[in-house]
């Protein structure tokens, strides 16, 4: 909220120190919030976490780096994963395959709910909530193994040592039989497109990959560079396709926090409940991870952090 | 969709003759998109609309014009008056006011839908959907009159001459039953500002306006650049306000449609079932007016155009 | 729950003292429960109730009473007046006529819920919800005013001395607005038969009558007795409209406690958040005032005393 | 609707003749009818029946029969089921036990709705929705196998010959997933009480097996006779318990007719989409088969018929 306002003509200094000073402003502000949520709990692995963590890692198209707090501790990837699956289905399926099965609109409703599925579309209405999610990995499940799909994480994260956590799949498998019922339902409305054990099973273990704030960086400078690997310079994946999964991400990638996001940070983000967010601006990428949690789901670290960032190098995408 | 793609490196020509010549393509889209759509039918006023008609009125931040079509056609504002009454609310009301009554999230629920309201927040979820708009009217109705508002919206759009439509309005009275009801279930939650009938009754008019393509463009204008008048040079409403509303129109703005708007248009727009959109680009006010809709109550004239425009232009706010 | 079983061939004593015996157990057991509910508070003026009230008003087909307690302490009639009205509409419009405006269905919903009529159908799924007794007085509303309806009131319920409790309609009326939303909810769609704030009105006042456990008893023998006032033997309402409605009030009589309620008593009834609950057994009217509620708006005294009259008395329905 | 009235003073003749020729004009009505409605195709094997079959088979205390049509054919029992494994669960677990697992009010909702379970409670609203059906089986899966439960079938229906039906049980655990879901979202709720897999298998097999209008006449005697097999004079299942079924078939039993079955019929019922219908009168066990089905489910012929039935027997739950 007391980011409302600029003194008009206000123009960013947008050198590299700036921004370290910026991010180091932000880092603190974070570290001052870490008090106000908490870890999710609905699985004992992720209540493990320590609630006071906090960490920022920004890349730039350059390849420079600045860094802060816990950007090295792993941590489960979770509802991230919803969007390397959708860039998997973009790639490998394409635009049309990929939206002849799942929608593209924000539902107001909670993250696994199934309510629009029985009122108001038998497709599930886009990528980043469960029913969605659980859509999109049945388009893969059939042509990638597990083994497959984490090499491609691996790359769009450009981090190598990302692993699936035996512990957190194996209770989110135990628990997961709302996930089960929703691919059942999608099953039963002739619209997924594997086997559901299967596409959940796949589901689970790309909730289960354990990332770094470091990780989300990688992944977040991939999509604010159209798709490019800056060290590389390879294009990993098409720009039109990275404009899609942003304009996602702005319109559905922060749970039921989107459109506030949209309007306090307006950068196009996903969070997860592990903690991780990523963030894809003009040119940056922010990974961070901040295990308390909001009532929405959503880092209430990097909330703070991201509002400030944005706030201070005006990168809010209707910043006028 | 056959939009997807550019070549690599592809930097559109953006000289006024350039501008010109694509929004020329774009028209002629357009029109050929006409046939798939008809005019809104709940009111018999509306059901008078030529089908036919299109017209798209562009104006830049230097005050250069561009005009094709029906761009002098009145027509009735309806929807695309709650982005006017936000920006009176914000203006005379603020931010923390404003949003303390309302919240920022899209719904995936028809806009006159009233099932969040019993089912998952007593505050409506945003302030285009019907029950968000009642809500905002009801901040100002005990502020400002009707002619009061409706200087407002002149100046807003630039356009003295607009006024009410009677019979529109009492058409919209006559059949506004539903809008009734959900001004009485917010009374009933004790979240409504003012007096059920009277907030109902301003609703109803601030719809009934008689707009053009070029006030549209007028308003497009106005939140394309900042809030700031381009001919007076002042600002009419704060860019943090702008900055808001054009957030709200990106998650919020096309009904049912928004997030796939995002995604293949990807310009903050607000439409009404009148027929008209406004866009507000990068320094670039667009006014469409095609009273041929599709079935989630959007111009199929100006989604076909604005999509090429878009394209041509690389104006997508995620274009990397 | 101690009521599930009987010795077999049990066959009950029903002579006027084993009678008379029973139901002083059962207003002893009434009243133990007392402190288990509390009074509605939802308008002040119910509130004000003494929680520890309670009578019991017994009447059989020969015109004999058993009263223990609180059987003349006036209370409104609230929701039992919707038996009254669908008595009403069934008598001056007819069968045809009324369920070509109301259906027959219970809902499962809360009993002011608008969901249904927003999902599954545009009549209110029956009499005896907010939507469905608002509906049928629209039916009414052109035909009686409110001293005419009054009349059938005191006829149907034999007792001259019910009158409008003018606080409680001040009340209803100050705090309707819910129901204000139904009528117009039901006017958009084109099925309310009258004004809805005319049709609202003079359902508040319906709702606002005094009555006591004794007038209940009267309502409650005219329904046992086929629609014959047992004194006069005058045939107020057809027996086949008795029957209807007896059907209705044990499918949808007691909230969201209805089925429960068929289970454990099996007798036709309807109840008030008054503290009211009428009940037409074989051949027995009772009238039940007991202000102490529990959660689904029923009597908790009422329900403990009719489950053990219904139990020893052997009248539930499928009694076998 | 031509069966709302009688003559004042009305005794039907309930002689083993005059209900004969009842019965017979009931068939003849019943076949008249049977064109109005088609038989469900939502399996293969269910869209082969003969639209145009019918039976009725009755079946009294005294043991005596009176069959009409088609009493012979195998048709699949499919929603009767939940009648029977809520008598199994009333029977070897008991009230107490079976209701602190399952709820006891009517939905309005479709009869594989999980609207409910995910916004009004997480136990199942009732045994005689797929969601109730499915919690009172798993309450069943780990004491009996299926060869263990089509003996208490056959039992209860006094049926030897009933026999799973191998390509109903194929189609319905093919085309099942629907019920899946349901299964799974009752596990993520913590309420079912068995495998769900296995749960969903047994409940597929239960709704497959083979049934004549004579088995269902047998199952409703023993409900009609509080219990007790006719010819044995054996207690098959408690009068407490057939109490409870016999209510619980009044508010559930006729899916989302069953209001209006009850306001015109008043008989205590189940049917299933196999065409078959079962109803427990006073001393009176009806067995009905009419494959075609109106929209809710119900057998066209049977609702036909025992409307009649009920009239001039004045059988009606509420007949005063």
């Amino acid at each position: 909220m007391k980011y409302q306002t600029y003194e008009r003509g206000y123009t960013p200094d947008k050198s590299f120190e700036s921004i370290k000073e910026i991010i180091s402003e932000a880092y603190h502000n974070g570290c001052e919030e870490t008090s106000k949520g908490k870890p999710a709990d609905y699985i004992p692995e992720l209540a493990k976490a320590d609630g006071n963590a906090f960490g920022i890692s920004f890349l730039n198209n350059a390849g420079e780096r600045i860094e802060l707090g816990d950007v090295e501790t792993r941590f489960t990837i979770q509802s991230i994963s919803k969007v390397i699956n959708l860039a998997a289905s973009l790639k490998f399926r394409g635009y049309m395959d990929t939206f002849s099965h799942v929608l593209m609109e924000p539902t107001g409703d909670e993250f696994n709910s199934i309510l629009k599925l029985d009122t108001r579309s038998d497709l599930p209405f886009n990528p980043f909530i469960n029913a969605g999610a659980i859509q999109v990995v049945s388009l893969l499940a059939d042509m990638f193994d597990f083994e497959e799909m984490l090499g491609f994480v691996r790359q769009m994260c450009m981090d190598n040592d990302i692993a699936l956590n035996e512990d957190v799949y194996r209770s989110e498998s135990e628990t997961g039989d709302r996930n089960r019922a929703i691919a059942f339902l999608l099953k039963s409305k002739g619209v997924l497109m594997a086997d559901p054990m299967k596409t959940v099973d796949l589901y689970f273990r790309l909730c289960s990959l354990n990332v770094t704030a470091r990780s989300l960086a990688g992944l977040g400078i991939v999509l604010a560079n159209g798709g490019m690997n800056p060290f590389t310079g390879k294009h990993f994946i098409a720009p039109n396709y990275v404009r899609t999964i942003k304009a996602l991400m702005f319109t559905c990638g922060m749970y039921d926090f989107s459109g506030e996001w949209g309007v306090r940070v307006g950068i196009p983000a996903k969070s997860g409940v592990g903690g991780g967010v990523v963030c894809a601006g003009n040119g940056m990428g922010f990974g961070l991870y901040g295990p308390a949690l909001d009532q929405a789901g959503n880092s209430v670290a990097a909330i703070a952090a991201m509002e400030h960032i944005s706030h201070l190098l005006r990168l809010h995408a209707f910043e006028s």
